[in-house]
């Protein structure tokens, strides 16, 4: 019986959980998110177990402080000594070249974590925060990086470098990286177990960002985010792939700056910029209501899903199995049901029960289908937990 | 028996090709070019028939003495007056929203293209001029416009729309356009005479810049360049699609202006940045001399190719035929057979022979392949000139 914390830290909150794991069995016993670290109006929400959420307000100006408060609210209702903790494991966005698995935390290692700062800026530098705070208050438990990039280490440099001058990659470390690999890596894993053979798998990860991976005897092959999480498929605010010149002619155009242009591709564009809505329970309230843009938006979505798709089934060369995961792919059924007619040249025949259903684990096509497509919910922070038992025993 | 001139008008060149139009046949008298208008040491070099080019330095101060100076030398060798002349035809880069196909010229007409200079600055004023120099000198002449755009305009919204502000799209007409489109149009028709009927059929329009269209039952479904000629697969010196972050990260990084990243990634990116040679007969002699770096590049071209076939098979649900044209296409015998060889998996079967052939009509894959591959060397200039006929007839 093992007790082992999974930490995903951004620069202002700190989503932590907690879990039982007795052999193969991975219980989750608490979670929560410490929210405006270093910010005014801090608070630090928890549940134990199917508990009810409960909110506690306290300063929390760095994360240590965050770190300190969630340990306390832990030993209220869910440790009863910080020495039931046998590991941490954190979430880390990038692991650049250096990172090809999860790796047990050491200096060299958290000096790596830093140094990919510089193409993370906005995660890296909260990662190692997130680090340093747990080594402060338990300097001798094992810590273990789990990262969003590695599984996609395998691709080949065909497949990872851009056509631009060489020193871009050299120096300035500009390739694809791909993200979301945790997720892609547990789906994959779910659905080998299901079609019972590790295949030709393509895993859409469809949540406010958004990916795709092509996975081949559990080696990823590509995956649609690139030098960062900005590129690929349309996502809820995101634009994913426009032509690489609109960035300066938006800037050129409108007189914005970098950082301005950049904001627009984040955060005002995707299904936002298209329809006015990012989530999509109002994408699909829309489509029911005849709203013609929220149409035009999910045909827009659907497309660039099916593109990346056609191009992932030739990479592959072939594909035995599509999985949908994450928010919108747990729960998009219009867009599910759109894309898989997309597909039927494929020989996919949808199971219209089974896809209107939301966020368990389901065949989306019939028995018959020459390709099978599964609806597999994700748990990135259980991967994280097994990846942390793995390299700790 | 008619006498057509068609006409390629750039800022500092004016290309010129003229036709000798009998019935359906069309046969070339004379072309050439007339290059560094409104630069020192401008010159005329013109061919008549199969004869030999001769070059004739001139002062060109502008395209009207350009023009001047391209009829002069027409009526030496290749006209007996300029009654003899029919219609004039100009190669147009941007055609916008406006034009769904080719048009006589009007004042509207031009005022038009000349609107769209806004996101041709390159091209469209220079196809004025050329216009303007034509109306100079022969102001009875019917002119005909032939865009580059208008093939594409078949494509529907989810094709055509980038999922950004929907203003960017209303104000700043920033949407999929792709190019080359005489030339797809050309490869598309002669390719449904080869199959014996209009198909689903991809086109790859492999020169200097690039370009692949999907074609449905002769209507263009998309397209691989987008608001400008730098989007897409990899080309000579161009990046093709990219990460959209990149070009403001390397701005920021390495402290260029927009322009000057717009060169890096026009001028000194695509096969120039990966492998240090742009031109196809460079990198395939890297290849046979055992070039590390060639080799690379060769993979990263046939990949960035494979993945937009795949995802235009996705899109046209299935394909009959795939069409290689234009410079590298025509020549590029290593890469066909490399992007040949990926596709396997549709049941494309080579025809070795044949794919070692160059720059002449012939089909590459086996009379048994399942899919059917081409090589039909493209000409724009004979698409040109057989709309002009049709539309001054």
């Amino acid at each position: 019986m093992k007790k082992i914390l999974v930490i995903n830290c951004g620069s202002s909150s700190l989503k932590f959980q907690l879990y039982n794991v007795n052999e193969d069995k991975y219980e989750v016993v608490s979670k929560g998110i410490a929210e405006r670290i270093g910010q005014q109006n801090s608070v630090i929400k928890i549940q134990y177990g199917d508990g009810p959420k409960t909110e506690h307000m306290m300063q929390l100006p760095t994360h240590s402080e965050a770190i300190r408060g969630v340990f306390n609210l832990l030993l209220q209702g869910a440790l009863s000594s910080m020495d039931e903790l046998s590991a941490v494991g954190h979430r880390v966005a990038q692991g650049g070249d250096i990172f090809k698995g999860s790796v047990v935390i050491d200096e060299q290692v958290i000096s790596d974590i830093a140094s990919l700062g510089e193409i993370a800026p906005l995660h890296n530098p909260a990662h190692v925060l997130g680090i340093r705070a747990v080594q402060e208050v338990l300097p001798n438990i094992p810590q273990v990086a789990v990262f969003d990039t590695s599984f996609h280490q395998t691709m080949a440099p065909e497949a990872y470098l851009y056509a631009l001058p060489e020193d871009q990659y050299k120096r300035n470390k500009i390739r694809r990286y791909g993200f979301h690999g945790t997720s892609h890596q547990y789906v994959y894993d779910e659905c080998a177990k299901l079609i019972g053979k590790k295949g030709k798998v393509i895993t859409m990860h469809l949540g406010n960002g958004a990916s795709l991976a092509a996975i081949d005897n559990g080696k990823c092959v590509d995956t649609s985010m690139g030098f960062t999480p900005l590129a690929g498929t349309i996502m809820g605010t995101r634009c994913g792939d426009v032509d690489p010149y609109i960035p300066l002619y938006i800037m050129k155009k409108d007189g914005l700056s970098a950082d301005e242009v950049n904001n627009l591709m984040n955060k005002q564009s995707g299904m936002l910029g298209l329809c006015g809505y990012s989530d999509n329970r109002d994408i699909e309230a829309g489509l029911l209501s005849g709203n013609e843009k929220c149409l035009l938006a999910t045909k827009c979505y659907v497309h660039s899903l099916l593109k990346i798709v056609g191009s992932y089934i030739a990479e592959l060369g072939g594909v035995d199995a599509l999985v949908f995961t994450a928010g919108v792919g747990e729960n998009g059924v219009v867009m599910r049901h759109m894309l898989m007619e997309k597909l039927a040249y494929l020989g996919i025949k949808i199971d219209e029960e089974n896809n209107k259903k939301h966020a368990e684990c389901v065949m989306l096509s019939t028995p018959d289908s020459k390709v099978k497509v599964f609806m597999i919910p994700t748990d990135e922070e259980l991967m994280i937990a097994k990846d942390t038992v793995a390299l700790t025993k």
